[in-house]
């Protein structure tokens, strides 16, 4: 039993509905993926591709058809049921700007949560072919080519052994990583779901990102803490959906605390 | 007919070998990919792995039983046979970074060169799926999931319009990328083989690397060339084996004038 808290055993049907969204989010992505990328290139730094909403509108009408009564946030519309108790939350790709320069590095990403935690979060990339799959009491799975596997984070204690992966472009907290990357062992730049599947299986050890909205970060929740890793905001506490945009995960939990201190300077 | 210069026809048998290499290079790196990634990972920057020398010299031995005459150039083993008129240059993996974090993001890079200058280039991207190979007289091919076809970049004639892939980490020439990225509409920052690939593909316009390697770049000339790409070193002479480390891709001829403009001040 893996999880912060064995009481949250996240009911089975949560994970099996995620991963059925999941897919179809995947088929969405693939529909458009290497398509007709040229139209919206120019000058977008955010382009919102027709499948970026194709396919939250296909996992909204899911939602919709099973669970009437949950709530949906999402990066395309806007907000229904947000105040239910369980609430779905979606960012239908994530890395538009890989997605439309032929990138398979962009990610469907799916949580559910239920009074503002997260439960479930799926980190899907259909065009590398990855899926992790993290949902609390049940730990994090990963399912690529090869199969489907446990998905664990690898030890790393001391801050100068870590391999970092952040982002360094427009960040609201540029100083931050400044301090941090001098410190670490070797500093990956790339700010993407990616990073935090890296991670959950033990193929990097930190992750920071800021300017984060709640759809971006609800999944990477159970996914990091699922594999055994911490994620949290740069004050070391819980994120949801009031959290400031910035995130910072560690695979070692013993490494988290020395990140904070340095971020926290 | 596509290529600079129709009568350097690359002979078949060439186009077909190159072919081979890449399938046996990719073979090797995907037995070592995601398996044990651990062992490298603590503060070495460019870590060679059984993979990187595995692959080159299982190539250098298919070129020496089929060729013996030809010459061999790689990144993990002295040059044997460098003055020969046929000389293959390999970067077994290029993206060792991405490699040992479990980054599909990584490629087999393998060039001919006749007299100094290449012939055909293979990117080879084994955990992508992609696989770029372009011959002089050949065009430039894009084998992917979805079969083989031909690969063109797409028409930008304004820098105000292109999309840019640089590298942006340790730079010799930093200021150059410093005065190109404000000029274009968008960029993003990754310094590896991929980006020659999504410019012949016209997924993207301009890319702009420095510090490399021959074993670097030789394998991205008939592949940006074949596509109706232009690739030359930042004075906008043709990259060779004594360039110095610096390339500039465009995807539209228009557009590499202004660009080296830009590189020059």
């Amino acid at each position: 039993m893996t999880g912060p808290d064995t009481t949250d055993l996240c009911p089975e049907e949560f994970v099996t509905f995620a991963k059925t969204l999941a897919q179809r989010a995947g088929e969405i992505s693939l529909d458009h993926f290497r398509v007709e990328v040229a139209v919206e290139r120019k000058g977008d730094l955010s382009p919102v591709t027709a499948a970026d909403r194709g396919a939250e509108a296909a996992l909204r009408e899911l939602v919709a058809a099973r669970y009437p009564s949950h709530g949906v946030v999402g990066e395309e519309f806007g907000p229904h049921q947000e105040d239910a108790e369980f609430v779905w939350v979606f960012d239908p790709i994530d890395g538009t700007r890989a997605f439309v320069s032929g990138n398979p590095q962009f990610g469907n990403l799916i949580a559910l949560t239920q009074g503002g935690r997260p439960l479930v979060g799926v980190i899907n990339m259909p065009a590398q072919g990855d899926c992790w799959i993290g949902a609390t009491g049940h730990g994090t799975q990963l399912i690529d080519a090869e199969g489907s596997r446990p998905a664990k984070t690898r030890a790393c204690a001391k801050l100068s052994d870590a391999v970092l992966r952040a982002q360094l472009l427009p960040l609201t907290e540029p100083e931050g990583l400044d301090l941090l990357r001098p410190k670490v062992a070797d500093s990956l730049l790339s700010g993407d779901c990616f990073s935090y599947g890296q991670l959950a299986s033990g193929w990097l050890d930190l992750v920071a990102e800021s300017g984060l909205y709640a759809f971006d970060f609800m999944a990477l929740v159970p996914v990091v803490e699922g594999a055994g890793g911490v994620i949290t905001d740069w004050q070391g506490q819980p994120l949801g959906m009031e959290s400031d945009g910035r995130a910072l995960a560690s695979g070692d939990p013993a490494l988290h605390q020395q990140a904070l201190e340095v971020l926290a300077r």
